[in-house]
Parts: C-alpha cells; sequence; structure tokens
C-alpha cells in the first residue's frame, strides 16, 4: 500500500517533469516564432529588401539561443528595428530561461501536492540544486543583470561616444554591452570587435562582460555570499577549478600556437596588446563567440584547441552551452580517482554521487552523438572549400552545439538543410540535451532516476 | 593481524603486477631494439645506400607494434632480408605479445603463493578474464594462426603464382597473408593492395585474414567451442555484437558518402566489384591497414567516419589498438541504461560491474588527453600542406594510436619530432595505456582496486 503510493508520487512527479520541459522547449520555440514574424517585417531590414524566409528563422534561433551566428550580417543586413528585434530575443533568451521557469514554479508552487516535481522541473530549466533559492536567485538574475549590463553601456560608453558621436555612440554600447554579458555574440559593427584589437579598453571592458555572463548566476551569488556563509558550494569550486584550469591552459597555449599573435597582428603592435588579444581569444571560446581577428586565419593548433574549449563549453545556468564545465570536472576527477585506485570521486572534501558521473557519462555520450550525426550530414549537404578540411564543418558543428558563435566561414554559405541542421544544433546547445529529449519522449519515463545525495553537482 | 597479513599480501600482489608490466614493456622496447639492429644492417636495404637511425626505429616500432605507418617504402627500400626482418617483428609483435605473457607465466607459477598476482598479469597482458584458461589460449593462437596464415598462403597463391611466377607468387602470398591476419599493413607491392581493386577474390580472401586475425583468439575459442558449452562468454558476445553493429553501420555509411565508389573508381568498373571495395573500406579501419584505394582521395564524410572507427579500434587481445570495441560497448550499453532509468548496465542477462564502466571510462579519458596533447604538438612541428586541414594531423594521430596504418600523406614527411610522437602513440596503442602507466609509475599503486565480479568484460 505504502509502496504503490509512492510509485504513484513518482510517477505523477516525472508526469510533470515530462509535462514541463515540453513546455519549456515550446516557450523557446514560441519565441524564434514571435521574433521571426517582427523580423519578417518590411521595417526589419535596412532597405526593406526582405530576408528568405529561412534566413529568418536561422537569425531568430541563433539570436533566442543566444549563439550569434549569423547568415546575414547584422550590421548591414538588418534595420535599426531589426537589430533591436533581435537584441530582446538574445536577451530574453539569456534571462528569459530562468525566468519563465521561476514563473512556471511560482504559478504551480499552489499545487502544494506536486510541489516536489515542480520544484524538480525548476531546478532542471534553471540548473539549479537548492530549491528553496529559487525566488533568491531570480533577485540575483535580475540585480546582477542589471549592474552588469549598465555597468558595461557606462564603461563603453567613454570609448564609444567619442569615437561614434552620442547618439550612436550609446546605441552601440548599449548593444554591445548587453550582446556581451549575454555572450550573444552578434554586433552591429559588422566585424565583431576586430576594428578594436588596438584598444585594449573596450577589449579588457568586454573580457570582464563575458565572463561576468558566463560564470553563471548560482555561482556568483556563492560569491557574493561568501563573506556571509565562509563557504562556497560543491558547484561553484568545481565550476571555478575547471573554469579556471581550462582558461590558464587555453591562455598559455593560444600565446604558444600563436606566438602571441606576433604572426597574426604584427610585431608594430605592441606587446601588451597582443597579449590582450591572445586573452581575449582565450575567453571567447567559451560562448562569446565574438572575435578580434579574424578565426580562418589563426594557427591550426589553435583551431584544434578552441574546437575542444567549445565542445567543453561554460558554466551550467549560464549563458553556456556545450557539455559544461562541470561534466568535464566530474569525470577529469572520475578518472583521476580511478587512476589513484580510489573507490570514490572526491573533491574539496565532498564526494560525487555514482549518479552524478553516469549522468555526466550519458550528457557526453549524447553529445558525442549529436555532433557526429551532424557532421557526417553536413559532409554531405555543404562544400569544403579550396585550403580547408574537415575542420570547416567540425567546428561549426562544435559552435552551434556549444553556441559559441565562433566561424570559419561556413554558415554564411550553409544549404538550407545545413542551417537546419545548425539550427536544431544551437537549440540543442541551448536547451540541453537532457531537456530536449524530455519534450520529445511520448511515453512517460518508466523507473525513476532522480535519486539525490546530500550535495550534487550540476551536470548539463 | 589478519588484516596486516591482507594488507602485505594485496601489496605484493600489486608490486608483481607492476614488475610485470614493466617486463612486457621492456620485452616490446627490447624486440624494436633488436629489429632495428638487424635492419641497420647493410643487406637490410636493397642497393646498401643505409637508413636513417630515426627511420630505421620507427620501420622497427611500426612493424613490432603491428601499425604499418612506414617513412620509407617497404617494397623498394628493403631488400629481401629487410623485408623478412619485418615480417618477423610484425608475427613477434602479434603473437608474441601473448606468447611473452604466457612464458612469464609459466615461470612464475612455480612460485604458489604468489600465484593470484602472477595470474592478474597475464590476465592483464593477455586480456583474459578466465586465468585457468591460459594453457588452452595458447594452443588456439598457435593452432589459429597457422590455419589462418597457411590457409591464406594457399589461397592467395592459387593467384599470385600465375601472376608473378613461382617465386615471386609464392613469397607475396607468405608476406600478404601473415601481414593481413597480423593486421599489420606492411605490403611489398609498394602500393599496398591498390593493383589488386578489380580482383575480388584477392580482396575477399584479404578480408577473411583481416577480421580473423581481428577477432582476437579469445573469441574465437569461444565461437569454436560452442557447440561443447552452448554458451558465448559476455566479452565474445559484446565483442561480436559491437564489432558487427559497427561494420554495418561503417559499411552503409560508405556505400552513402562514396556513393558505392562510382566517383572514384568510375563507373566502368562493375557493380559488384565497387561494392567489394567499399566493404574492404569498412573493413581496413578497425586495424589492418590496408587499402585498395588512396584515402586522401577519399570524401571527407568518409574520412571523418574512418576516424571515429580508428579510435574505437578492434577486439581487446587480438592485434588491434584504440579503445577497443568492449569499451565502446560498454559505455554505450551504460548510456542506453541510463537513458531508460536503469540502475543497471545489462547485456544479455549479464550485469556489468561498476569497475568496468570507470575503467572503461578512465581509458577513454586518458586517450584523449593522449591525442589531443599528440595532436597539439604535431601541429607545432609539422606543416599541413595546401588543400589539407587538421585532419591531416587527427587522422595520423588517431591511425597510430589505434595501430591502423591508414594515412593520409603524413608520415613520410614527419619531422624527427613528429616521427617520435607517432611512435610513442603506436607503442601505447599496441601495449595499452593501463600497461604503460604502470610501467612507467615508479611507485606501487596504494589502494587496491582490483575487485573483479564474476564475470567481467574487457576493457582496454
Ligand atoms: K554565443
Ligand atoms: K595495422
Amino acid at each position: 500500500m505504502q509502496r504503490e503510493k509512492e510509485t504513484m508520487k513518482k510517477l505523477a512527479k516525472l508526469s510533470i517533469f515530462n509535462t514541463l520541459s515540453k513546455k519549456m522547449v515550446w516557450g523557446f520555440i514560441l519565441i524564434i516564432f514571435l521574433g521571426s514574424l517582427l523580423l519578417s517585417l518590411p521595417i526589419a531590414t535596412s532597405h526593406q529588401q526582405g530576408t528568405a524566409l529561412i534566413d529568418i528563422l536561422f537569425t531568430a534561433a541563433s539570436a533566442t539561443c543566444i549563439t550569434g551566428l549569423t547568415v546575414v550580417n547584422t550590421a548591414t543586413h538588418w534595420s535599426l528595428f531589426g537589430q533591436v528585434v533581435i537584441l530582446g530575443m538574445a536577451e530574453i533568451g539569456a534571462l528569459g530561461y530562468m525566468t519563465f521557469a521561476v514563473l512556471l514554479f511560482n504559478i504551480i508552487r499552489r499545487h502544494r501536492s506536486m510541489g516536489l516535481s515542480t520544484q524538480l522541473m525548476v531546478k532542471e530549466s534553471l540548473n539549479l540544486e537548492n530549491l528553496s533559492d529559487t525566488k533568491s536567485v531570480m533577485k540575483y538574475v535580475i540585480g546582477l543583470s542589471a549592474v552588469f549590463q549598465l555597468g558595461g553601456v557606462g564603461l563603453l560608453a567613454v570609448d564609444f561616444i567619442p569615437r561614434f558621436g552620442w547618439k550612436r555612440g550609446l546605441y552601440v554600447s548599449v548593444y554591445h554591452s548587453v550582446m556581451s554579458f549575454c555572450n550573444a555574440g552578434f554586433d552591429v559593427f559588422g566585424d565583431s570587435l576586430m576594428r578594436f584589437r588596438n584598444d585594449s579598453y573596450v577589449l579588457l571592458v568586454t573580457i570582464v562582460l563575458i565572463v561576468g555572463g558566463g560564470l553563471g548566476f548560482l555561482v556568483w551569488r556563492d560569491l557574493l555570499l561568501y563573506h556571509e556563509r565562509k563557504r562556497l558550494s560543491l558547484n561553484s569550486k568545481l565550476t571555478l577549478t575547471t573554469t579556471g584550469t581550462l582558461f590558464v591552459l587555453g591562455f598559455v597555449i593560444l600565446l604558444v600556437t600563436e606566438g602571441n599573435l606576433s604572426g597574426l597582428l604584427g610585431d608594430h603592435m605592441s606587446w601588451v596588446n597582443r597579449t590582450i588579444n591572445t586573452l581575449f581569444l582565450s575567453v571567447t571560446p567559451r560562448t562569446a563567440g565574438i572575435v578580434t581577428l579574424p578565426t580562418n586565419s589563426l594557427h591550426s593548433g589553435s583551431i584544434f584547441l578552441i574546437m575542444i574549449l567549445m565542445f567543453v563549453g561554460g558554466t551550467p545556468g549560464s549563458t553556456a552551452g556545450g557539455i559544461k564545465t562541470t561534466t568535464f570536472g566530474v569525470l577529469m576527477l572520475q578518472s583521476i580517482a580511478q587512476l589513484r585506485g580510489r573507490e570514490d570521486v572526491e573533491f574539496s572534501h565532498r564526494r560525487f554521487s555514482q549518479a552524478n558521473i553516469s549522468r555526466a557519462l550519458l550528457l557526453v555520450f549524447l553529445a558525442s552523438i549529436v555532433i557526429t550525426l551532424a557532421t557526417l550530414v553536413l559532409t554531405q549537404t555543404e562544400k569544403i572549400p579550396q585550403g580547408y578540411g574537415l575542420e570547416y564543418i567540425v567546428f561549426e558543428v562544435l559552435s552551434a552545439f556549444g553556441t559559441v558563435g565562433l566561424s570559419l566561414g561556413l554558415t554564411p554559405h550553409l544549404t538550407v538543410i545545413g542551417k537546419v541542421i545548425i539550427m536544431i544544433l544551437m537549440f540543442v546547445g541551448r536547451v540541453g540535451i537532457f531537456t530536449s529529449l524530455y519534450a520529445l519522449s511520448k511515453r512517460q519515463p518508466k523507473v525513476s532516476r532522480l535519486r539525490y545525495p546530500e550535495e550534487n553537482i550540476l551536470i548539463g
């Protein structure tokens, strides 16, 4: 009797879980659809020349999934109206992901009996662990976003207003601040930040915005509450350690492979400026997609490294895609523990559950399958131009799946099938493989695997 | 007291395990060294022109690790003597790996007190599970090798003697039969099997030899004993299932990507012949390295697929390198189980131990690190020619690590550092990452992780 009740409870929980995953996926699709409607208006393009339907959908998907891969030039093709629509979609994509989930949480919380299942759903969509914190996180989402983005506007305006005049200067300050913080990769300069290569101030402000947005709200809250709590969660520690390690490793390797950009930027640019450009290059693959250099002119070693960084991606609960730093971190720690002959996977005096490790493994496995299939199909539908190899396709696939937005040049030349595939990759990369799978599955999951130990790290 | 005794026992076990891993690695190095000595003799080269030391070492390593990557053309550079030395190293590399371990087993078995540890070592080196079977396996190693290789000589001679005359015909029959069965990839034709594209008979015999050698002796014994036992081991079932799945998938995908080779071989070649060439192409990446077509003329989709197949590699306890089919299989099954919300990873009414899964995961992780590091260094030391991309390097790295021997053309142009890296990859790919690590580790492993449940599958 008791057992039956528990089983029923579990099934109800999973059913809601399933339903809400569907709702979230449909919510994203709705945003893309509404944005597409606005972008198809005549006033959305600069010369009212209209845009092909597939390109409208692609742009809307790229903006909503805060990727930044573009099939038309944002600066020249879209009118001010169109550009603002794209900005709005990116902001909704970045913050709405969370807001949407929190709203759902508040609506359904009234049904106390379904409390846990809804909370689990919110956890899934927010990648939160401690559910009681949802409201508090929401405060931080809005607060932090405002502080970073407004601060970014102010700092950038100092450089941009003298450069572009009041009106244009303020506009590009807002646009660039929001896009950098959202790690969205769209720009209204027409060539990303290439013209600012020598402007270390703009690059450094942008780096702070990218890292700020890319770290994720949960980590930020943990950091800001540190003086009270005197501890960080396991999740924050693992995120910061993995992010830091990959960042330092990436920077050092890029210093070597590009020879601190002396080849690419020439020796007339100062050593400090070149180092800041290398720093920028090591920050952008995590999810930003903003560039100061043409990606396809980089050394093959750098491109290989960037592909790995894009696959790993950023922090869960942030603007990032990819398999996420925690997934990478927990599998690395598992391997190290195994190598040392340890039974348990430990980090910072905590133990990871087997469920966590299995979930991480599954995620990497599914991501590999998605990437492999997409690459295989694209090798059939797309043409690799003279002078490029297979990385011309794989790079774009990883960039889309990681919602990064870097490109070796394929995206603007994509066939229609190719555009659809990259759109699917951006979408799956953004909402997450697990959420996508839940939303796709018709049947209810059979057995509960939602066993959570006392403290978990976030996977996916 | 009892506890202390057990700890001492464990340490003794691990110490031997450690020592014997070292011995096996040194045994391989000894074979490479002795082979190099013979290859450095003036009579080893066809015009007594001598060979650079690094090329001698590379050839010896490639032969002993039965890879087949070559820096000089086997057919023209080496004399008959040199070619026979290479053949001998390949045969020793393939069969000696096991024989060496069995000899060790027999020598140390006298020390009854160390029985288990030695057995564990033999298990490790042979990738055997049931230790009592070692002698019986040895019988099969020699028996099967003889049957396959002599059978191969006979079948090939039917084609080669009329073609090349008695003396040369018999020689190339022996050479090609042994190299095919050992999956060693060396050839004395100068262009692998390209001239036999139209000769379906030779291709089909070669496919049988490749698959026969690549399946591994344990699987063969299981198959041959099936009429008695009426069951296959979990290991054999998983191996056969994964191998079969990858084989069929690979064949079908290659049929699509190459359009059944109508582009590459032209429509004047019969449909059946082209299908057999496609079949050959789907068999060779697993570990053979014998080709009927220039690999660098293949479609980028095919090259991508072949890279994945080379990474997976073949059966443990066979002539193969790579992460092995069982590793891939168990991780796939783990992911599917996780996806279905199952606690246990099951296959064919058996359950995999958590230790197995962890070991598989560790192996993939270590393999990825090795491949990533090697690729990064090679992007710095090697030059990618016009018309190629990053795959020019990654392909060669995967080919070496998987002891496959396929090439997009880099190997003959490798720098000295590049040659050393590819040699290390072939070596690690052959003796296994775990054995290499045991051999490298100075300290004794601290805690025993050698917990084996009743029935295991083989990882690594
Ligand atoms: K992005
Ligand atoms: K081989």
